[in-house]
């Protein structure tokens, strides 16, 4: 039996990083860059004022308080948004808004608040020292800096620093184009009528949810018969996807045609993983251009374990991330039992007090997977979970 | 001045829950459910297999061992989506898969494990108790539950539990469609070349990705000069939006349009709100259809943090959630001084030693935004926070 880092290294080892692509940055949302984003500009591209008030110099302003205040004429207006040049001659101050550009010779600025407010004349009751109220040209970011690594996420914050860099266009990992299956007879489609031993495929937009929670793109969502033609025609599937995904029709059944029929390919290999749920497992490449193909069980929640254990790690390599997403550190907040000598993907609500299990860990039962927040991983050698030991949580995919 | 929590009601007074539109559930991911959701099936649908192996009468395995094991004649099998009404007779064992259902007079499953495997007879080292290796009909979930509440957002696991329940369509609260408009004539578009005293427009990339990440709909991103020609037509504004953000013009400054036409309208209050950054704001109503407007300050960082202070609560309760998004709990991993009299939003990176400053905390420093992941929220009594003090975090908006 295979150990859960022994099968996500073999999976791992199906895909490398995706070429690159250069999208607009307004597409850039939730993409992996490709590429060091460089600065055009110097931000601030100019010194200019922090507040609305008066540009001065600051000699002119020399033991100003609001109890003896100094009195410059005022030379003009400069608002945010003007472009002209403007000199501040010696004695006298010009009215400056936040963010527009300080005037020649003006080295600080005197709030609005620390003045009458004087459009001709104006009472000064702040001695600002040199720099005060300024921001330098280039205090923040210098252009021909690298404003962001290879490797990052762009998120809302980043992509207003790519903005304010000046960078119209940006280089991302493409994302994974992904196919998802369901084998199995019994598979009925949402909003049909099962009959008696048919249930309705909800692997299928389950995956689907899950993959595009994932930021990757869902080529195509089907069904495969259990019958040696259908799955044969995967082998055969040569559209432009990077990953295969199948769930069904992998374990010890003697109508478990998936395995059998891609067992004799020679390229998809099947495993039992110790891990639970999850145990049966397939992994390899397959049709012309040997794409991808992970198998994954049947078993609704076995397959939504499963996705996050081995197809997260796929994706984010491929999307050119590290494979391993972050755990979360936490403690339990009240005992569970699970079983030794396999890893246990313990469904659980992460609240203020700690994790607890979500409700019944049957490998069929849906309503406690739809109430939780993580997946605690629970080592092989454990089989308690006591109040207040530490866990390691997996986030869910699209829980946010 | 006005306190934070005065300011939040006073914009969720502007709007309340949009309403409800019925959608495939493929195209449900991340939306919020509108009416509760009610199983339409049994879950499991009928009584079956959690095993691959023999079903059996367990009065009929009593005693057996592996070294004594009873032995059965196999009447045939019976596969996952075997639709066929099956009776067990007494004395006789079937093949029976995972999720394969019951045949009738059986009352439980002996795994393949625990037998030889024999297809015409089998020897079972399992002396299996009535019920043993069953789903039983109904166990997770029963036709008529409801299995999900009105407010849930569906995530992938609730995605799979309503495709489970066999429910193709969801009421869910519509996508509230949100206008931007950054103002200020020193804006010019990303990749253009800023002249003296221009900057780059990175408030309406960053607010659309923002409110896209916060699962909005952006209805427009637009500009508007400094002109009171541009602001009244924003008043005019008439397009089908749920809310309309501006940036910029709200402060003291002599050119402020937007702050000078939209007071004299009656319908937008302009006020300053003890917090920093983001001191400068206004909210109201704007057009003949009372669209809900939201003003924010032109400076970048005070525009990021107000967005998610006030516009994000506003399109929760658009969409029919909690206004208030949870914070984290964590601890400082170095310490900070803050402002005191106002609440205090730093930008701070939270990892496994806690939460620190991401940088240089002015209000137009993007570089420090683009690395952090929280907001920490520092309440106006605080003006400093020492390493270990426990802090309240503010998840960001599209950083997971």
């Amino acid at each position: 039996m295979r150990t859960v880092e022994e099968h996500r290294a073999a999976v791992l080892a199906l895909v490398s990083a995706l070429p690159a692509e250069t999208v607009e940055l307004s597409d850039s949302l939730g993409r992996v860059l490709a590429a060091d984003v460089v600065a055009r500009v110097d931000l601030p591209g100019f010194d200019n004022s922090a507040m609305d008030g008066y540009a001065v110099r600051s000699a002119d302003v020399v033991g100003a308080t609001s109890g003896s205040p100094v009195v410059l004429d005022v030379d003009g207006d400069i608002a945010a948004g003007d472009t002209r040049s403007h000199v501040l001659r010696p004695g006298v101050a010009m009215r400056i808004m936040t963010g527009a550009p300080l005037p020649e010779g003006a080295d600080a600025v005197v709030p609005v608040e620390d003045s009458d407010g004087g459009v001709e004349r104006a009472a000064l009751s702040l001695a600002a020292e040199p720099g005060r109220h300024l921001r330098r040209r280039g205090e923040d970011v210098l252009a021909g800096d690298v404003v962001l690594r290879a490797g990052s996420v762009v998120t809302p914050g980043r992509l207003a620093l790519i903005a304010a860099a000046n960078v119209p266009e940006v280089s991302v990992a493409a994302r994974p184009r992904v196919a998802i299956f369901s084998s199995g007879d019994e598979l009925v489609p949402v909003g049909h009528s099962p009959r008696h031993g048919e249930i309705v495929n909800s692997n299928g937009p389950m995956l689907a949810a899950l993959v595009a929670g994932a930021d990757a793109e869902v080529a195509g969502v089907g069904g495969l018969r259990d019958e040696a033609r259908a799955v044969e025609g995967l082998v055969a599937f040569d559209r432009d996807v990077d990953l295969i995904l199948t769930t069904g029709g992998v374990s010890m059944g003697a109508y478990d045609t998936v395995k059998e029929v891609l067992s004799a390919t020679g390229t998809v290999e099947f495993v039992k993983v110790a891990m639970r749920p999850g145990m049966p497992q397939g992994a390899g490449v397959v049709g012309e251009r040997q794409t991808p193909i992970i198998t994954l069980p049947g078993n609704p929640v076995s397959s939504f374990v499963s996705f996050h254990v081995f197809v997260l790690p796929v994706l984010r390599a491929l999307a050119g991330l590290d494979p391993e997403p972050t755990l979360v550190e936490a403690v339990a907040a009240q005992g569970w039992s699970t079983v030794e000598g396999k890893v246990e993907f313990t469904r659980v609500v992460l609240d203020a007090e700690g994790a607890r299990p979500s409700g019944g860990q049957g490998s069929h039962m849906l309503g406690a997977l739809a109430d939780a927040t993580h997946l605690a991983v629970v080592p092989a050698d454990r089989s308690k979970i006591r109040p207040g030991d530490p866990v390691q949580l997996l986030p869910l995919v699209g829980n946010n």
